[in-house]
């Protein structure tokens, strides 16, 4: 196995939690675009843990760029980049090593690696190891902006508390790429934030629903078939820790509707064909259509909690209780958002090159 | 690119709706396995068009394998095989040759393919081309019984009338894999079935929900972050036409849940590690738990539809309006269990060949 | 395992030599090439067993295309054809079937598949599938052409008779391409069909090697590293059965030269960038240097020889004797030259995609 | 494009010779296996610059393991290693920035990169990334060991002078990796030093052969076509700096011989099947037979020589003269043996891995 995501444009991840250091390899890059090192830090400064809402790790997440830029620009061989970790407690891991707490990756982790894995922390599937992955993906949204492509994703719903739809989608765009809690209305934000630290103050945690939107694509990327788009974007998007559904355009709204109802009518405005609506979130039979494209990924509650659960010893295979202390987020999906941005990137820049080629990004 | 999908066990498809033949190569297969065409047939007729809710086409859709099988068992080598076109009226398709149809990948073809595509019948995107996928599918279905996985899914929902949940999960499979139209609830399924016939009455169609279920996969399997068993199965699940959405265990439902009602916490029973509940869907950190593997898939409504519909005529590049005739589903999604079941199927053999090698699935 | 190659443009094999079919799955073709089957039937001539030199297996060899090609043109979907075998006479196999002929796949085959290979003249060993590779490589030689990229290869030493160096190139490889038999020299080879009609008398068989070269090919093509040029080319060439040595430019030579004997010295003529002497045969660091890039292949002696052999009897696991009859070549090198031009093409043509994006063959 | 050797066991390479540091990931480990830093120092030693035959460039290599280890084993995750680069002086290559070394990738990579590649020292393309694939190397080396399957190399042939052929083969493999020195045969180890002081003494460099054993090798490793044995260790073996030749078995030595020379006939000693002779190098139809693997790779003479040059200047694209000084090998051959078992290593456990399964080399 390969945890390399991408044929054209790709990128592989490594690290644990607590170990040394993680970090990312990009492979594909045209030559010659600048790889902003500002831009990539302020990507992560949106994934990073922050205020009452988020764990109290702080970590500087200071990105070191290895190989694959000179000038501070993308040489088109492969760009490795490591953060290193720091303020790693591994003590605080080794009295609950065998627990296996519930809907984590302690019970699988154990089968699957037959108890060499790095437990500390989650170890490999910690949500450290998508600090690599934004500042990869960092780089591939830079490069798609500069080709006229904006991504942006908002908290649609947390707990059952919603944000208003997209509207003027490149202003809605421009806002959530301004602003650390990706919510567009005000009024929603604050219901959502005295949700989770509600939430936080039950030892609980919440769910929710994040939806992107991805605009100015072309017609005509994705394939027909196994490398549909849909199929490129929800193979990376279940990648990401705790999404556990993905829809594009009305998605599940479908099973309600019928063909008259659902489909998207065509017409041609100044040259340039359009769908009345866009139920299919810019996507027909796989291939984009020059909509936008829209999609939402379910977020499950953090996983951690402070409420005693039930679940077993690992090691003496017997039934057990689990107290979690430590550091723990009571939500992640606003930290998510930016990995979902990142990963969408990744996928899509991938895309465009092998549909343009190796030096497309590269201008020229 | 490739129309590929797996590494271990891959399929590769290929076919026109009008053009010679549709077929599909298997690759990877261990072995000495034994093919069995008669129900690599009967996997085909739950996918073939029948009776007053579904297209007049009729076709024996009858399988030439042309490789990779001596004597009725796998040999190891690629396995092709091949399903003939008959009764292809080609020119139905003629005189609205440039009307892209709502939905449907006819704009989106002709700007990827500029024009060279077959447009006929929807030419490589039709659903055709799930004849061979079912087919391939077929065989990875009968390697996965005899190592005691069992997969089934069942409409879940058709345009709001749903069926009961899965219950006891060995039953239902096996009630499910032996009735052509996959509902539990036989009262649901006279709805169901009425519900389509008076879309199709209107001259319209009907989108709907399919709930999947595999039962007896081992813990341990899938990887962390790129391909874990979400991406997987999500990728190939996106690949079906009209599937718009994916969602594993309680899905969207995890965005109004808080930790303490979402986490599945673990037990032991007879050295067997379970959970009471599973709303993960029988995966933690993208690897299989023991617990059974859950997911849904929103399918669209048939976008072909006889009412008269705004769209362009890509030829002159002005507004139109289509009127469209000849054979159509108002309904696709009782047919596409069978192309759920296959794709799930493919995509957990190729996985499992991965993990324990080539010659697993052959015994010894 | 996928019997694939190429990741942009790429093609699957399958078949047996005394199955159904043989064939191969082109995808990654861009929409709008033409699809000239004369060419495909003439480039099949070159390899079909011909003359007394030649097995006296003689089919049409006639290849159906089932799906990629509408109106003599690739749509840009899966290209799939086939190739009916016929004249398969089983029975010859059926008494020799546990003989391992030696040098042959027959005892690999026979550890590697359990006793589950096709054993008929060697199945899916058989060079019988080189009949769809170099279909399938037609169309990839078709498209360089068109692109002004020529590729030929001659017989440079056939069991001791050498054929004279290439002189220039673009007449020569113009030659070679008008010509049955490939070799430049007239004399060579009439010494070279009479060694090989020597070998036959005997019952035995000869080697020998072939030399290949590519012009017009850009500068820059290839990657540092694990795709270098070299190394892909290389992939493929020893997919050819037979093949068992591939050099670059002065290859093995290098060995008894210095650095200042072997470098290529630079210079620049009407601004264009060529070396003095081409030792590094048009690559250096993996990467096309614009000069021809020059190989060349070693072909072993036909394994299939009348003369008596030792051998084990694979089923009782004994010492026993082989003495063959039936259909068989005392050279194959005069055949294999098309397969070698098919395969370079193949490989040269995946890689250009790659560089330029999936419709630069399509022109415009 | 993707930096990337192997489906199942894969190593990806990053780093520019003059950058901040080299490095690799190494992915489908099997968790529970040691991973020995201490012989991956004594790897790296052997690779390492040593004597008056080699570069004076002189760095600890010192490896630094990020991830994908745990208490000394492989935890079954990425594992990422570095080795930052010391004692690098830029300003050697600023005064020859645009003069293409002839023979070295400078131009090719000019053109390539269109100029934004890291220009010094070779930058990707520069002998100095072997080291981290030494490194990955030496984890598959000492996973192969455990299993029974040892590598050597040696040095068959240096500017003319000659090693003995291997005879004992385990005898011969055990005392090539106990020297540094790769040469079987004391009096031609100093001849071959001689005459490599005697280039180097006139400025000049010499090329030679590496002949390679791999015995323990299980039957039926490797596939038919496109992933034969042969293709894919001929794929990475091309990617190692300089190697321009590989030959399996007798290899271009086939081209003189007659079938009844080449064959290898097969018997059965103690139930084990054997050859007589091994003239196709342990590998029938591109599938191990039993018998040891060998080939031999033509590696050509260190372009970097102290004579004056013709070449370009890529700047003004103008003829020029270039006069190397700095550290330059007059042969890298002895120092190139390691690499190749390396990269032999690095592609036989992928084999192995995707044959028996990702658990195969962590025992039980």
């Amino acid at each position: 196995m390969k945890n390399t995501f991408g044929n054209s444009l790709s990128v592989t991840l490594f690290g644990e939690s607590h170990g040394e250091a993680v970090g990312a390899v990009i492979d594909g890059l045209a030559p010659g675009i600048e790889i902003d090192e500002e831009f990539i830090a302020s990507q992560l400064d949106l994934r990073r843990p922050a205020g009452k809402i988020s764990t109290a790790r702080h970590e500087g997440d200071k990105v070191r760029i290895l190989s694959g830029v000179f000038n501070s620009k993308a040489t088109g061989t492969p760009l490795a980049l490591i953060i290193e970790n720091e303020n790693t407690k591994s003590a605080d891991y080794e009295k609950t090593r065998y627990l296996a707490r519930p809907s984590h990756a302690d019970y699988t982790a154990q089968v699957k690696y037959r108890g060499y894995q790095d437990y500390r922390g989650g170890g490999h599937f910690s949500g450290r190891i998508t600090a690599p992955l934004v500042a990869a993906g960092a780089v591939a949204v830079d490069m798609l902006r500069k080709k006229g492509v904006y991504i942006a994703t908002h908290i649609k719903n947390l707990h059952g508390v919603c944000d208003r739809d997209f509207d003027y989608l490149k202003n809605d765009i421009d806002y959530l790429n301004s602003i650390p809690y990706a919510v567009l209305d005000e009024n929603a934000k604050e219901k959502m934030i005295a949700e989770t630290e509600k939430a936080a103050a039950q030892g609980d945690s919440v769910g929710g629903t994040l939806e992107t939107a991805v605009i100015g694509l072309e017609a005509g990327l994705g394939e027909p078939w196994f490398d549909s788009i849909e199929s490129q974007l929800a193979h990376i998007l279940f990648s990401v820790p705790a999404v556990k559904g993905v829809e594009f355009g009305a998605g599940f709204g479908f099973a309600n509707m019928t063909g008259s109802e659902a489909n998207d009518p065509f017409y041609v405005e100044n040259s340039k064909v359009k769908t009345y609506t866009n139920n299919n979130g810019g996507i027909n039979g796989g291939i984009t259509n020059g909509m936008p494209v829209i999609f939402r990924c379910a977020v499950k509650p953090t996983p951690s909690i402070f409420k005693e659960q039930k679940t077993i010893d690992m090691n003496t295979m017997e039934n057990a209780v689990l107290s979690l202390k430590g550091r723990h987020d009571p939500a992640v999906i606003h930290r998510a958002r930016v990995v979902i941005d990142s990963v969408t990137a990744l996928c899509i820049a991938d895309m465009l090159t092998a549909r343009h080629g190796a030096d497309w990004f590269g201008g020229e």
